[in-house]
């Protein structure tokens, strides 16, 4: 059997969602529907949907439904859609959290219709529809998040399809999902919000600012409205998490007061522990990369020709860092290849080329 | 006049500034001092030093002193060198917190000895000498700390020898510096790490940790002895400014609690706002950087291409950064160039080349 998709909301994700399952083995045919007549056009145009339509006749005839809109339209959606929807249909979201999306699917969908979370943990630094990306999802994570009483076959097939767009799919209790996100999103963007304010009115802070601070600190420059949203979505579990963290932090500041050494270290060596157990790829799909830190000078195509200096002898270079850079003079650049014997002999051949060189 | 310089402590920091200084014009000779008679063959041998020397007998002759030991050494040391420094000379450090060395420098050295802090905001990936880096100064801040009524003439020459290395010398007053890095270095390091430990005992958190999470908490993989050192050293303002982030906090999480969106909102907002006012790049030096993505096919030797095609036509590539990669079939690419004209040629080389790419 081949589904019916419906895509709503057209823009970078739906757009990616239908580029990544164009011509999938499960899928006959892809509608979008956006309030934008614009956005469809375009995604006609490269590829992302086979047509548009509106609403309530966009979905009429779809086995799966995707709402890619904001997080607080979902609700309402689902109200304008529910009497619409066949039976057997499945409806599905990718908002960045997901109770209150489950709390609207078993007010609103009618008996039947099976409402089941979803978050692909995907962006990209281009919105809109012109952003999107085919391979968005290829090895990312997508969580699904069923209701309590799930019938099995619906999350099995909504399953299969995500995975026909490359994801790696993880199911989980929405309220679970919840909490995760908490404590790896919503609360890093808290505190990176919190100690950038720390440094309002001392623009010298904001000089000596080096690398760690800026890391640190980047999702701080996200869009407002968005995080506002995500946030008040989530009050609950990120209300428990910043709790959980304040304790944390008060902890630090007794055990500095009191010079506690041992404390202070040992929470140290718990974070660098735990820290280095992340996944340093998302998915583990990747062939384990090893580094090497090259100083290269600085010279029009210099990073060319270390590029071809490897690419001639098959070794791909998979990542790519400039760590320093000195105007008209030179920089450090950390490069990541496939296998330790690919790194040696990569190091071989920059210090034939006379680039300084050597495995991290 | 051309100065003598010793070197105490010949790994990373030593090793570098010896390179640098290494035929600078104010410098007549540069003398190495190190427990490890090892490190001072290398540094020999690469040029860093001129020759290596006992404690004692390699400060007597010297002109300024550069102490590149760990924090906790420097008392010990200043104690150790206090009675064999010839008049007029200065002692300096390359502590990350500056006022515990100022009161030793206070404490110890004799009248017609100047003491003044100092503090490179620059690092490597490589440890110990062998990192040494004759450019790791290069365009990089580095903060002078004068005692409360200094010489003008000494930090004058300090100034200008530093200013030799290729840094952008600042000159401030100890507690002020302290409370700076407090901001921007100590007190992200601790909640890094405080965020890292909520996730204790949750790996499925760590499965699901996107880029952001990753960012905000790399530093939390630092080494946790020196780490245990630096807030010690900082006790007082680190405590200072770890109370205004838990308030903040505090904040947050009532404004959540009470449902106070504008509050939470303008938050998000400011920092927004003071972070997009973080220098690009930490000095100011470089031209501005325009950029552009790119997807790539995933073939050995496409960053060499991309390099090659750039570099031609005599664009430079200042940045690179692989933002996402599918294994077999591509990636997406960010590269950062001079000037906005070269960023829309590249577009359109690029293009030209069957690459998808736009300015960003």
């Amino acid at each position: 059997m081949t589904l019916n998709i419906a895509i709503i909301g057209v823009g970078l994700i739906g757009g990616s969602i239908g580029l990544a399952l164009r011509g999938a083995p499960m899928v006959k045919g892809i509608t979008g529907i956006d309030v934008n007549p614009q956005a469809l056009n375009s995604a006609v145009k490269m590829g992302a949907i086979d047509r548009g339509a509106p609403l309530k006749e966009g979905v009429r005839d779809a086995d799966v439904v995707f709402i890619c809109s904001p997080l607080e339209t979902v609700p309402g959606i689902v109200r304008a859609i529910r009497n619409h929807l066949k039976p057997g249909c499945i409806v599905t979201d990718v908002g960045s959290t997901k109770q209150k999306v489950m709390e609207a699917f078993a007010a609103e969908l009618p008996p039947g219709v099976h409402g089941i979370g979803g978050h692909p943990m995907a962006g990209s630094e281009k919105g809109g529809v012109a952003g999107a990306d085919r391979y968005l999802f290829e090895n990312a994570v997508y969580v699904l998040t069923p209701p309590g009483s799930p019938g099995q076959e619906p999350v099995e097939t909504l399953a299969a399809l995500v995975g026909q767009m490359g994801a790696q799919v993880i199911i989980m209790d929405p309220s679970r999902h919840d909490d995760l996100v908490a404590i790896i999103s919503h609360l890093p963007h808290l505190v990176a919000v919190a100690l950038v304010n720390q440094a309002a009115g001392e623009p010298e802070a904001l000089m000596l600012a080096a690398g760690g601070f800026r890391d640190t600190t980047r999702i701080a420059s996200s869009p407002p409205e968005m995080w506002e949203e995500i946030l008040f979505s989530n009050r609950e579990a990120v209300i428990h998490r910043l709790e959980g963290l304040i304790t944390g932090l008060n902890d630090f500041r007794r055990y500095l007061a009191d010079r506690k050494r041992e404390e202070v270290r040992s929470r140290l060596e718990q974070a660098r522990e735990i820290r280095e157990s992340i996944p340093r790829r998302k998915t583990g799909l990747f062939p384990v990369t090893c580094e090497l830190i090259a100083i290269v000078p600085d010279e029009p195509g210099v990073i060319g020709s270390i590029g071809a200096t490897l690419g001639e002898k098959g070794i791909n270079i998979v990542d790519i860092e400039i760590l320093r850079v000195r105007e008209g003079d030179g920089g450090t650049i950390r490069l990541g290849v496939p296998s330790i014997a690919d790194a040696e002999t990569a190091v071989e051949l920059l210090r034939e080329t006379g680039v300084k060189a050597w495995l991290r």
